[in-house]
């Protein structure tokens, strides 16, 4: 393995992990001490930067936690510390990560309900509203910013703004969004919100990260049911010698410092979606031309990620056009819908409309090679 | 942030994260689709890999599991995988990484006891054995292998031997060891041995390991605490399609591949071990010259990392020590035995004889700069 390789590789369009800078790769060719001033500073400047990021700061209350592992570590260590022992949950689900969600609060014993859709139906913040009034025992409540699931783009303000209306904790996994949609973290009054190195931001995978409300993370010391997980405490060890409990990934850190630069040089969360936005309808357009059909009806639809229902001609087969693909260079993601065959396509990582257009004519290649007549779909 | 900087960087003379070798860190200057076939066979090779520097295989009934994290959170899979919910842990602790290992139980609210040693005695296996015997509700021995707080070696098959002859779950935490250290893990019946990327294997930190006893592994179905350090779900997923659950660390692993390869390259365990005890030879020798003590009894000192007295002249100050250290580029580590006051130096990761020359000659002057005297010890 050398560093040549590196220009070989494949654009990924998929939720991640993505295909990064080379700039933000080299980073990591440096070796810090996890305890050392320079790694200590750097660790510093991330979490100042990621509140940046979010629009808040330490000095309208909030704090900035990094966790190691995947974006399900941090999810996991959020509503496990977030609630008391007797605490309960509202988990609203429209997809597979709210339902990754249930399971979690599910296997740690911890009270829950659930608010359920169909994976092609948003969240409803009168739907919230109506159970948190119905129910006071709930004492915070979870959902999905996008549901990477399908794509699918939640009314995170008008959810927020309901929970905060009866004065429950609100969390949000904006795994796949957050860095690449605008919103307004500190006035819809969101507690937890967290995301992950390899997504919008564009780092490489190897920790999570939350933007928590001072006063709502200060409150959960001592309700953490694991030690690895502990919020808290990672935020006390943080704030008070800078360093993590336990070894950090150092270069992973170092690739996302850089991430973050050249996020603010796109123009920040704006440049950075409207880079995404232009991707997605690109992608649309084109893959409608072809005969395509998105799962989702267009009002729905974010700008993250696409889920496309299989043509439905008897010569497509998934495995077979996945393949084509991946031979050409291109690396697409399957579908995780449960009722319906789709694939998904990314609009996310260091992935621009010429390479979306090489994708579309590569796609229409294979469908031609493969002998899959598009009409069915197309007169749909 | 360039490659140039790569080559400006201080040895760490830490316990991890390491120096690592430039063609490991150029591993990472790629971006594989998680989900990819080139990834998933990365994946499989890993794993077998890591058997094969274990002694073991598959087929002799052993199997590997990545865990995203740092090496405690593998430590917190096993402890909250291996027994039931009214299992029961003998925790053994003769430092900071066994006493991290009661927090673990303890914050689950899983029952157990602990055998507990000063830090500079090793654990006894008669001990255990006695232990073992006078109570049959323990259902697993969790101990640590070189108490990195030290760097104390425990006898790591003779407690082993004695977990086996009572039939209860032996678990060893060999982060600091593994693979830098020659035992039998097959002969001597562990169950679980847990390490991780950024020790002796010389990766980058960013996941931990655990070789597992199939039969033991397979017993745990159920028994976890969490989602995310479900160790049975995780490596069915493993087998199942050669995936991870959730998002993998994918740069990390590429750059793990590679030390791998570079640690056969070496000869091995054995040949690693050879260098990693001449480094220590080397340093103790150099450190005892220069007045230096050590905290642990020769006999009982491993040759992963070294603990030393401060010397007890007034003018020693160990922030200023550091940082003149730090300054002439050598990156030493702060000590964690509880009842003295102790550095640490260690040996491992791409540190060679010439280093610890260097270190040697540096560490020298800045006694002299200091003007602390050394006879005070160097008599003792």
């Amino acid at each position: 393995m050398n560093s040549s390789q590196s220009t070989k590789d494949k654009p990924l369009f998929t939720p991640g992990p993505l295909t990064t800078s080379q700039t933000v790769k080299q980073s990591m060719l440096r070796d810090l001490g996890s305890r050392d001033a320079e790694f200590i500073r750097l660790v510093k400047e991330t979490r100042n930067e990621l509140l940046a990021v979010a629009g808040v700061s330490q000095e309208s209350g909030f704090e900035c936690i990094l966790m190691q592992g995947s974006g399900t570590f941090g999810i996991e260590a959020v509503l496990t510390c977030a609630v008391p022992k007797d605490g309960k949950w509202l988990i609203v689900i429209n997809g597979a990560y709210g339902k990754r969600m249930q399971k979690i609060v599910e296997v740690h014993g911890i009270d829950y309900v659930t608010l359920d859709y169909d994976e092609n139906v948003p969240v409803s913040a009168e739907d919230v509203d109506r159970v948190l009034a119905n129910d006071d025992n709930i004492d915070a409540v979870a959902f999905v910013h996008c549901e990477t699931t399908t794509g699918i783009m939640n009314p995170i303000e008008s959810i927020a703004d309901v929970v905060k209306k009866h004065a429950r904790i609100c969390f949000v996994d904006s795994m796949s969004a957050f860095g690449g949609v605008r919103f307004d973290i500190k006035n819809c009054g969101i507690d937890f919100i967290v995301s992950s190195a390899n997504k919008c931001i564009e780092g490489v995978p190897g920790f999570s990260f939350c933007i928590a409300n001072r006063a709502s993370l200060q409150r959960t010391e001592g309700w953490s049911r694991t030690l690895s997980f502990d919020l808290f405490a990672q935020w006390q060890g943080l704030e008070q010698n800078g360093q993590f409990r336990f070894t950090p990934p150092t270069h992973t850190i170092l690739a996302f410092r850089q991430a973050i630069e050249e996020l603010k040089l796109e123009g920040g969360v704006a440049g950075r979606e409207n880079r995404y936005r232009a991707n997605c309808r690109l992608l649309i357009a084109g893959m409608r031309k072809l005969g395509f059909e998105e799962y989702l009806p267009e009002h729905l639809q974010g700008h993250i990620i696409t889920s496309f229902l299989y043509p439905s001609h008897k010569n497509f087969e998934f495995e077979t056009f996945y393949n084509k693909l991946n031979d050409r260079g291109f690396v697409i993601y399957p579908g995780k819908v449960s009722n319906a065959n789709c694939f998904r396509i990314g609009n996310i990582g260091q992935i621009f409309e010429s390479d979306v257009e090489s994708l579309l004519q590569n796609i229409e290649q294979v469908i031609e090679e493969m002998n899959v007549e598009m009409s069915a779909i197309a007169t749909q």
